[in-house]
């Protein structure tokens, strides 16, 4: 991600304060997906805006805060690339589908970046605290946004009956993280079809019978 | 992994020298599972050992000779706990399922501490030099002994034929990955069922019809 990301076009009128705000964050996300959160200093920011340091605190008190607003940042584009365009998709497997295939599609384009959630959760494994809260809070949105959709794909008959959410969710993420894994640390650009044949067999085991589909759509129809 | 870890049994006429050594590496591991890699230093290695900053590298010629021993030692460790006693089930299937199920449990003895493959992938999946290759060609050595035990099982005919070696591994790794986040960083206990229940359905979606296998076996008598 860099500065010239689309961000003003959501927030089209910002006052000068805020939009220096925005840059810092740009720059604070850049430098947090090459060097980690925790090697996000208020020093730093300041040397690549050409800012004072005191210029950055009066937008974030504290680098702990900067760290959590660069959170928050991540996760609002990461909700408005992959969440919320899937909400478009009817409501049951295509939403499932579409969701999965923008995270993977995310996940391609960050490999030079890394994704913020899979480098948190080592960097701040066994580091409780505020930034940990927040990442983790972050992490299990999204978990519960897959498992709704599951949820919702059972219920529409698109998925077994039997079917078990959290085990369908757990395997998708674990895909995810190899994809992460693979890209990044082994340079291995087989992962991408790997996850894509991966998925396709995950949906087909728990894909309803087409006779139980048709059944739940007259029902549905009565 | 503590200090009383055995070593000593399986190199019983350990020198005084080479005890010293053993006990930095012991000190040096531990450190780095809290801290990551990139988190240990001589001087840390020498404050908990109680020895001079001369006297750590009087064994390890620098901070990089060090890291990339506790990396060699990790591996060993790894291999005489998962890989060789799974060497011990007959090949093909028995095999395959022996190296997931030690591994697994090495995951789950190892939440507290973290797998050193895994932090590491991402401590230095953008920090290219010697650690990274070090770390990279355990990381391999590791996928192909799996790639090896399922094509075996392939071979044996206990896989399918047609069933692509390479899609397993992937999948079986993604799972692991998955296990350590789940366990680690969100504290989610269930994954360990999740990993079982997911190694079954992926083992069952490759295992060979019962027919192939007699007939296999048929062939082999002959």
């Amino acid at each position: 991600m860099t500065s010239s990301t689309p961000v003003a076009p959501t927030r089209p009128a910002l006052r000068k304060g805020e939009q220096t705000r925005v840059a810092i964050l740009d720059a604070a996300l850049e430098l947090a997906s090459r060097d980690g959160l925790e090697g996000l200093t208020i020093g730093l920011i300041a040397d690549r805006m050409q800012m004072s340091k005191s210029g950055v605190f009066a937008h974030f008190g504290s680098r702990e805060d900067l760290q959590i607003a660069v959170v928050q940042e991540y996760h609002r584009r990461f909700e408005q690339e992959v969440f919320f365009p899937s909400l478009q998709e009817p409501r049951g497997l295509p939403r499932l589908n579409a969701m999965f295939a923008r995270w993977v599609t995310r996940h391609t384009q960050e490999i030079a970046s890394g994704c913020m959630y899979i480098s948190g959760a080592v960097e701040y494994d066994d580091r409780p605290g505020p930034i940990r809260d927040e990442l983790l809070s972050m992490v299990l949105a999204w978990r519960r946004a897959l498992l709704h959709a599951a949820r919702q794909a059972i219920k529409e008959g698109h998925l077994r009956d039997d079917s078990d959410a959290e085990q369908l969710v757990f395997e998708m993420r674990a895909m995810v993280l190899a994809l992460h894994h693979d890209a990044r640390f082994i340079g291995d650009t087989d992962a991408v079809e790997h996850i894509e044949r991966g998925y396709a067999r995950l949906i087909d085991s728990h894909r309803a019978p087409a006779s139980s589909r048709a059944r739940r759509e007259t029902q549905t129809a009565r």
